[in-house]
């Protein structure tokens, strides 16, 4: 497999036949004095390389491949595979995908097809195959984009092909219908099966519909969007099997599995897309890219899409103030990210996302956000070394499934407020506010590189996790677990011997009772770290079974009981957070915990806000060149940081001496080598 | 027809078939430490005992039945059509209900069927049949549970087979096309039929449906409901005609006419699920215990199922808190019951209610719940002279009617705010706090057993009614009307003549004009028993003819209008309240009628927060054993209750004297005989 | 054309359908004790003239038009179409509308009816034909009132014909499939369509639908239903050449471009229901009796439907208080209204608008309601003179554009927020509030009768607009443009060349980024008129080129940056405001510029609250007969009016000298010759 990335890529979405040919002799002057290294082009292109079936027009996709091999700019190529044209539908209204209400989804946006299509599928091949074949050799094609944004409007079908297909897979799961009467517990509500033939998706239902059955439609939709990449991936594979392939992945993204999908990318890539009006943007930015670069084994990564400034989609659509959108280019390469491309170059005049912020906006080339374009592109430039280096091993393991996900935000659970995106922020911020770094990891990977692993609110987990887990503690780790983890197996059903099944004996406790809060309460706890707050969401009747009680619900029914435990096991320690503490709480609980596991921060003693993370070349251990330090100032002030040993800033070129001290503005970033 | 219930019954629902059958053992053993005296069985087993079309399986079920003979445990056997096997739907996909909207309601949950379905009722007949056949004479059938929690999902079905059953039924009701035209007031928006068949279920339409098109909907499908109801109760009553049937009803429910349906029980039987974190849940239940007994003509009736804990269909689900269960179970008896039952025997480990509590829970017998059930489990038994005694008849009448509750929520009312259980609640709580006991009654009860007769917001009256309440006060009875009552026909048509056309009478006033406030708007009212106070919701301009003026609107367009009134009419008085007050003067308000009405409470003098009722056995007229006084402490402070006479509470074997007192624990419970 | 209006006439829809004949002669009596002169029959009687296909009964109808001769009342004869039979989607249920999402839209309410259906347009021209025939020289018919209420309900259907239609107006409006592909920017998410076959309304669709094919379909479908209209206007005006016709408009309605269809009637009428519990009630209408008016060219219009007090379909309907529906009714004369008619005549006993408040309520007449129907009915009598004069021509123009409207609306705009409605009524009350008149004129009338114009927020505006809005400036005019105005062209593609494309010249700015606002965030504005205040909703980054800054944020990431700007170009003078001020702000800049127009109110220092307006008769420029001012107290006090000059009271008799003081109770009216 080659190496995708030779240096931090810049550049955007190259979507040309929005324009006439002339505009796209001023899109080459442009990218060159915007510092443009990489396109990615083709996206939306079918209609216009397939105007009618098996009628092709490749013509004018020539040109734009030749220009950029002129300019010396790489294509990230996409396959052109994520919207039908619409003859396609026109001929087989059957591609079209349905809701779980029956709904049609028609054509008239993008992502109008079934999943599981056979006619989709085999149209994408064709045009898959044409296009390698076409440009198997082009010096400008640097990697394959395949599809775009899987899942992300039609995240499940219901049509009857997708019905047939479902069938398929669960004969393939589970070889005979008694044991998906098992695995579903259909001896409930009289759902028991006689064949195959008689399971349906979980469509419209009176009452709840079976939460195994629709478990199990996440995974087979997730399958069924995989099939759509692999269809494309073995032809590519097949006719440029040199040609590294990605597809771009999207942030707290419940369809697609992307710890499964990555290892069927040769490069992990993302799009990213900050909401200037959330003051905590840049946190679910830094699980995201700590996800990201984890699910592709700590490589280097990809951001293969973020909006020079505002979006279109959200209600109300801040743009980014002056210098976010440097501060959050850098934070991706900062946690690994090995490019900066932008959604898109040039700004559409017409069409649904013309309010969509580009690099070269509707004003043109006398704006800010060009400006910034221009002044961010050539900073890469200055750290090329970067390029290939990695994110130094994380000492903190963050717990994510999306197995537990599908399951735990399903209906009828004891309180349907847990959603997993939150529940997951709760615990990687702490550690970030820290400056500790962190990994995002799904819970059958190898716990061994961790000091401390982190398991926020796993609802589903196997006996097997839970054994990993023990033997993880008993061998010396630390162990955070937090409330409703560990209730159910792998087909929603509740392990037995109490809650949480798999982990009583690593936790020294048994959890009787649930007592989930109503909306707006509050419940005072108090005890050690956690010091005198006040929780909510969550609490619980916990009995200590070898734990002991570090803090305890004070008032109210539960008034003594413990709210936060630890549990000495073997050479390890676990504990265990009952209740949702507020972020200060658990903020001094996390660096108690911490503090206990032998986790340091990067850098000590940082002001609020600023971030600090380490890239190493490991490949070139010859001393100072090897380890590059980032500090990104996201808090509302300047911020002084004083460095325990001497650097240089690569994008200014100043030294520092051991000891000595480095102002950030608001905004500021700094690459010390 | 058999006395039901023997004794007050204690128990579950009971399902066997998620179980292995090794845990059936268990159960025997745990079910005796429990105290159970009944299960009620085989709700959810139609795919089991039936998983192929006629293809039947009864002996595991025979065992389940050997098991409880064998216990001395009776079975309440359902009659095991709650839910069709998935092989019914997918032979006959015309069974699956359709909604207004035209959206198909598909199996994986439970209830999909059209109740109107001749393929549904024909499969449920033969079923009930064979059933019945095979356990006419066993010694563990008690009763039969007929279905279960009618409408509760399925409340109305739009598909084609429920049209062809509406034309039929209203074919049935109106005879010909011009006095369905009349009825439903079809002049209007050129609705005119020109027959039967031209007639629709009223799907979504551009505009505000025809109401009495869509209160008719109402009645056929309440009527379809029955349908299936009674062509199972027919075969039960032609094979075993000597055993009870029961079907159980649900809080606030209205699909389906429980005073219609009481007529057809043996037994009246009720499913009731508090909501731990509503303050106000024992006073819905309350209400509700009310409305159960009265349905059945003030004979004892059962509670069915309730949650030994938490339920898991809300959005946060609080678990009963210690002795919360105890104190609910105990009310339930209070008022009438004399069982004791709960969903379900044992908690699921898979499904869609598998958080749903139950009494031997997850954590099995070393919790809580499974703890709190056995001591409730061993008070019934030293209580069993309660069964079959009756609450002592109230002296006041609270009007409710399905009918009228149809119309009023209907859209394009003066306010769309008016919905009838929180009315119905508005006035049933200041008779509760004041200790005095209520029936809940139709209209076309007789009013005699009643000193007052209370009617809240009954917008659809018939003038029979009117003029039975009119001779009701006229004859020495006293009458609470609420505002926007006695407004429309059987067919929502606007009485003639001035509101409340057949009530003007009997109030000595007219209505004018409705003033519907806006929503937080307040109204000041000023005058007698209300004193000072803000009204909100409702008010409207009341001219007095006859009546006098007891508060007056205070400030705004209706400054110095009558609010409250008052009218002697023969040997009787009749008020009338033309707003919403809050509960503190809607209390004051109360009794002051109540005492006009000489209504006394059962104890006065009491705690705020205590509960106390009477229950008598009328055939043990032999003096002190035939009357118990329970008390039921629902306040968050002890509660310490004087007794006007000497007794002995039956739960603890204490005696008081006269004038003794009796303290009460939060949520304690006394048993005086 | 005949003037269709000689009186000032006073009325109601009148139903006879709904009742027996015997309550038509006590409804002869009442009308005329109402003062009635015009009612408008015949809207729903469909049913009950063609109870089936091709059967008519006429007979009934024949004795309601005799009656109303007979009692020299006219009659604007409905042409019957608003709904359709039951019959009719019996035999035909392709008539029926489909929604967006698939969901057909069933009889039971009204106009359920697909627009485009060529069934349903047969059947009511042959309805409308035999009507015009039948009652072509009938003494009775005064005009005609063509269907009822267009696009009320189904403002757009989605079925397989509207799906034809519009693939024909598609090929009648672009003629090639090239041209829509240009319109429609189809270039973009692989929308290129290869053959109008192709093409679908734009139903449920995964992701945002193409805004151009969106916006077309708003057009188109305001066509259709003109189509509906025209079908039955050309029948109309074969048979009764001589007789007007109207159809009713709504307010604030998005389907109907009243602009466009203002051309097509002989006299605009409009339906306009206050909401009481809304205090900006008055307001609304303001807006929309101006924008009546001007879509008529400054003629008369007429009142075709109020609500004599409440109305049933909102969630809580509130009645008129006392003086409330005089005051509305004569602002509706004040602002060019030559009728005053309501919905409707007699309450309906049942049906789906039975609470709707009418003329004779069901109280009857002993009501306040009748009672102020009566009085006012006196009042019109006494002022016929005011017939047929005109509204002053006003010296403000404030534009409004439905294309912008149906663009401006649609998803993915930088703010969702930004609805025409709000702010229309943003721009109008400040004016309104100032006592100046206003004409509301869509974009490509002439603007030399005004020394003011006011652009509020007009997203979508055409190259020619800017181009004669610069010319107005140049010439002297003064402009007043508010933000994201001048952004797309007719197809919803941005204007090159940096934003207000169109618009830059006149105002002497560009725009460079939109930072639309946070819910509830607040932006300090400072300087000139606008003096201190907060804006919300918007903020902008304006590049000065020409243009002074009046007024400029303060604070935050724009602070110093313009927020209200000013340019002087040619003779004239534009202003452009960059963010929404809140209404005082707004009302001290509108001051501002409304006095460097030299505009002036129609009286200056009017207490808050007090409208005032001016009707003139141009053909009667005899001296003081010709002028009428009228004063309306919308205020909650007693307000006093000085005169500048002698006039009488044509409501009171009394006279007034110049300088002398006029007191208007609250709700109070005077009508000053």
């Amino acid at each position: 497999m080659p190496t995708p990335v030779q240096r931090i890529d810049f550049g955007g979405d190259y979507n040309p036949e929005q324009w006439p040919e002339e505009v796209w002799t001023e899109d080459l002057h442009l990218m060159k004095e915007a510092g443009v290294t990489m396109v990615t082009a083709g996206i939306f292109s079918w209609a216009k390389v397939e105007p009618r079936p098996d009628e092709w027009d490749f013509g004018w996709f020539d040109r734009v491949m030749g220009n950029m091999a002129d300019a010396g700019i790489d294509v990230c190529l996409a396959t052109m595979t994520a919207s039908p044209p619409p003859w396609m539908s026109h001929r087989h209204p059957e591609i079209l995908p349905v809701t779980a209400e029956g709904r049609v989804m028609h054509p008239g946006s993008r992502q109008h097809y079934c999943p599981s299509s056979p006619v989709y599928r085999s149209y994408a091949r064709r045009l898959v195959e044409r296009l390698a074949t076409r440009y198997a050799d082009h010096p400008a094609l640097a990697m394959w984009h395949i599809g775009n944004e899987y899942g992300c409007h039609t995240k499940q079908c219901y049509c009857e092909v997708s019905a047939a297909d479902f069938r398929r897979w669960l004969h393939d799961r589970y070889g005979s219908v008694d044991a998906l009467n098992d695995a579903w517990s259909t001896a409930f509500w009289a759902q028991a099966y006689s064949s195959f033939d008689e399971v349906l998706p979980p469509r419209s239902a009176p009452a709840i519909p079976n939460p195994a059955q629709q478990l199990d439609y996440w995974r087979f939709s997730n399958d069924a969007l995989l099939g759509c990449h692999l269809t494309e991936k073995e032809a590519l594979n097949e006719i440029t099997p040199g040609v590294p392939v990605t597809t771009n992945f999207m942030a707290h993204h419940k369809p697609v599995n992307q710890f499964e999908w990555a290892g069927h990318e040769d490069v992990v890539s993302l799009d990213f897309y900050q909401d200037p009006h959330d003051p905590r943007t840049h946190l679910h930015a830094a699980l995201t890219f700590d996800l990201m670069r984890s699910a592709g084994g700590g490589n280097p990564w990809m951001l293969l899409e973020q909006a020079p400034s505002a979006v279109n989609w959200r209600q109300r659509n801040g743009p980014k103030p002056p210098g976010a959108m440097r501060l959050w280019s850098w934070q991706a390469v900062a946690q690994g990210s090995d490019s900066v491309i932008y959604f898109q170059w040039r700004q559409s005049r017409g069409g649904a996302e013309k309010f969509h912020s580009a690099m070269v906006p509707h004003g043109g080339t006398g704006t800010r956000t060009f400006r910034e374009v221009c002044e961010l592109g050539r900073e890469p430039g200055s750290v090329a070394e970067l390029a290939g280096t990695r994110v130094r091993q994380p000492e903190v393991g963050l717990v994510q499934d999306w197995n537990s996900r599908w399951a735990l935000e399903l209906e009828a659970r004891p309180s349907t407020a847990l959603q997993q995106p939150e529940l997951m922020l709760a615990h990687h911020r702490p550690l970030w506010e820290a400056n500790v770094p962190t990994d995002v990891v799904p819970p059958d990977r190898s716990l061994s590189p961790y000091r401390l692993v982190v398991v926020p609110n796993l609802y589903m987990m196997s006996e097997e996790t839970g054994r990993r887990l023990t033997e993880y503690v008993r061998a010396g780790g630390h162990l955070l677990v937090s409330f409703f983890s560990g209730i159910v197996d792998e087909s929603d059903r509740i392990h037995p011997g109490g809650y949480p099944g798999p982990l009583r004996e690593v936790l020294g406790l048994r959890v009787e009772e649930f007592w989930p809060m109503a909306a707006r309460a509050k419940q005072p706890v108090r005890g050690g770290p956690v010091g005198e707050t006040e929780a909510d969401l969550w609490s619980e009747v916990i009995h200590l079974e070898g734990a002991e009680a570090v803090a305890r619900f004070s008032g109210g029914e539960l008034d003594g009981l413990p709210a936060v435990t630890r549990h000495v096991l073997g050479a390890g320690t676990a504990w265990y957070v009952g209740t949702r503490l507020p972020n200060a709480a658990m903020r001094s609980l996390m660096d108690s915990v911490r503090e206990g596991a032998g986790v340091e921060p990067v850098l000590p003693g940082l002001p609020a806000g600023v971030q600090t993370t380490v890239r190493e070349a490991p490949g070139r251990e010859d001393g100072a060149g090897s380890r590059y330090v980032f500090l990104l100032n996201h808090g509302a002030g300047e911020a002084e940081v004083q460095l325990p040993y001497a650097a240089t800033d690569l994008l200014t070129g100043r030294s520092v001496a051991a000891g000595g001290r480095i102002n950030l503005e608001p905004r500021g970033v700094a690459v010390l080598r």
